[in-house]
């Protein structure tokens, strides 16, 4: 039977032996991180399942079924340093309920296969690089960017891995784990303040937002503060600064999301006009279009600024990945367990990435179940979420988790 | 007789052994800068006019009249580092060849004194404080913060000027060489482009602009760019922002200038809301009471702009300086000069300070001269001014200590 207490003991262990007053510190790769999963695979061993880690270094629970067809639950133990108690093992630990109550249910033997992964270096904090363990395994991972990866101690990210048993060259070969995965099903806390506005515990998630992101240069001309008037001015930062009001508009237009994260200047004294002003713009929709209308209305407002502005502007991007959208059965799915267990129903997209969006990449059907972030915080020691929604969470992630089941056997017919 | 092509092949010939060809590299207190110096006595000594070094560092030639009192033209001979070669020392040697004028015209004994003055240090390159000599001279120098600066190698002003023979504590004896001042002229080139653009070659200086300088913090919250809905930002950068067109209309309503020149953003990456972005304001006016109003209305919107944005607003002061206006019959004198010579009449505000704001400030009667500059630009090799525009300016200044000099004697009456 599924106990969504134990779900929660469980959660507040891996706190009290990886974490300290200033949050988790489970960091990809260090000893506490090492502590966790060991921890973890004991839980799994107690099941008991079958247990063993992949060429990318994700650690596996697989409970064989009479089918080999996979359902797979997904998470990820490992933190950012000062992070939250829930974002990454909420879904692992979530995962681990959900198998025990299969195990007891089927006696050891479900319909279809069933298994558990910890993504490893999900936060990507050492080398800068979100998501290694899940896009290795999605085969999505730029083998010649990740090679170069550098630590801040200068450490490349293949001798870092050597040290951890695992050989780069061989990353992708973690690929043929996801051969017979049928579903894949995640649940995360929604790092955001979406639920928690509307006063809802869960929700079905839609897909990842793409993300469009670029570094924008305004140049112009540095000029004496005292003895240069106004309308001689070829001032940057003003140029700049008008993109700020704009993107507010453009992502309201498309339902989307925009920031502008950084501004420098240069020279950047008090007494002089600005030259140079460099910002850097963020662009995230769950529409490929919406996303495509945003940058390009975004550069159009940029060049129009930069002409009223008599500066010039050019644009660097920096990186973008398209929008991921979750299988339309798996969200009806996970909506309707949604509704089951908290009485309402709704659907949003996600602004962060997450695992489930590689390997819903790599073909895998996929879907996502948000629960309500207390404060809309994540990444930060007061992460957190009430513990009836935490215990709805599980319920309700079992609920999806049945329902899929029943849904690869339907599939196979 | 004046001989203002005179002026000019001086200009070259300290051009010569005092730049190079990245500009004049007469920093102060650097050999380069006392080899011009040396040059600048020998120059006042061929006259003949007696020559002195004050305590504060400033060089004197003076020319002893019937009357005690004094006619005192002023520049500086030192520059910034890669500098242009008509700031500052344009004034120095009008002001020697006005001196051989009056001399010849005179015998040696003209009507009152006239004396030229080299101040010490007008760019503050080494310290960061300019108008050293001048301000000691004027009493206005802080001593308690100027004996704490300190040089890029960590080298105090007081030991600084103990290497060039002067006693940091005996620098403000020097006012007593303003005794006996009736009147303080000086000509420089404008270092801004309103002659320019208005094709004027010369113009009055109505006094130098009064100047609030602040840092301007907006604090709003760091949010996760992917996950925090638009209307649930508190963006500090939204709030600065705002600021920029703000200050051109606050600026234009009060015929002053308003720089924002400097933007930084915590915590400045890509993947978040600014939390915290602070600029810095400058604004400048002639007028005590505009420059008043500037900064109110320019708080007043910072304290709207957090309002809408939902963030807060904290002002802090770097410096501040009121206006200082010149001197209206020398003002006068100054508009007939010009307009003798060049067949226009032009008055304008000075932005950048100058010696003769300090000299002003000590209550002796004071008036500036500008002349054009080419692309409206100081501080940089490119610096430069029409010939046929330097002639005019030296004329227009002789014309000018010639008024002078009258003005002073029928006040004495």
């Amino acid at each position: 039977m599924l106990n969504a207490q134990r779900t929660i003991d469980d959660l507040k262990e891996l706190r009290n032996f990886s974490g300290n007053e200033w949050g988790a510190q489970r960091v990809s790769f260090t000893p506490i991180w090492d502590e966790a999963r060991v921890w973890l695979q004991k839980k799994l061993e107690e099941i008991p399942v079958e247990v063993h880690r992949d060429e990318a270094g994700n650690l596996w629970g697989t409970l064989r079924g009479k089918s080999d067809q996979e359902l797979v639950m997904g998470g990820h133990l490992d933190s950012v340093p000062n992070g939250g108690w829930l974002d990454g093992c909420l879904n692992v630990m979530a995962g681990v309920e959900v198998m025990r109550r299969i195990h007891d249910q089927y006696q050891g033997k479900p319909p279809v296969t069933v298994r558990v992964v910890d993504w490893a270096d999900e936060e990507g904090v050492r080398f800068g690089k979100s998501l290694f363990g899940s896009s290795a395994c999605s085969g999505n991972l730029d083998m010649g960017e990740a090679r170069g990866l550098k630590d801040g101690d200068g450490v490349l990210l293949p001798e870092a891995l050597r040290l951890q048993g695992i050989d780069f060259e061989k990353v992708k070969d973690s690929h043929r784990e996801l051969a017979k995965a049928a579903a894949y099903l995640e649940l995360h806390i929604e790092q955001g303040p979406v639920l928690l506005d509307l006063d809802l515990s869960l929700g079905a998630v839609l897909g990842t937002f793409g993300v469009e992101r670029h570094a924008i240069t305004f140049k112009g001309q540095a000029a004496h503060s005292g003895s240069t008037p106004m309308n001689r001015r070829r001032d940057a930062f003003w140029a700049a600064a008008r993109m700020s009001p704009e993107i507010y508009a453009i992502a309201e237009r498309h339902n989307g999301v925009c920031t502008i994260g950084s501004c420098t200047t240069k020279p950047g004294i008090v007494t002089s006009v600005v030259e140079e002003c460099r910002i850097t713009l963020d662009q995230r929709n769950l529409s490929a279009a919406a996303l495509a209308k945003m940058l390009e209305e975004a550069r159009t407002a940029s060049e129009r600024f930069a002409v009223e502005g008599k500066v010039e502007v050019s644009w660097d991007r920096i990186w973008r990945i398209d929008p991921v959208l979750f299988d339309p059965e798996l969200i009806a799915l996970c909506d309707e367990s949604v509704g089951e267990i908290s009485g309402k129903h709704f659907r949003l997209p996600s602004g962060p990435l997450h695992d489930a969006a590689e390997v819903a990449r790599a073909g895998v059907p996929t879907v996502m179940m948000f629960v309500q972030s207390l404060h809309g915080i994540s990444h930060n020691k007061i992460e957190d979420t009430k513990e009836e929604d935490l215990k709805k969470a599980v319920v309700a992630f079992d609920h999806l988790a049945g329902k899929a089941i029943d849904w690869i056997c339907r599939k196979r017919k």
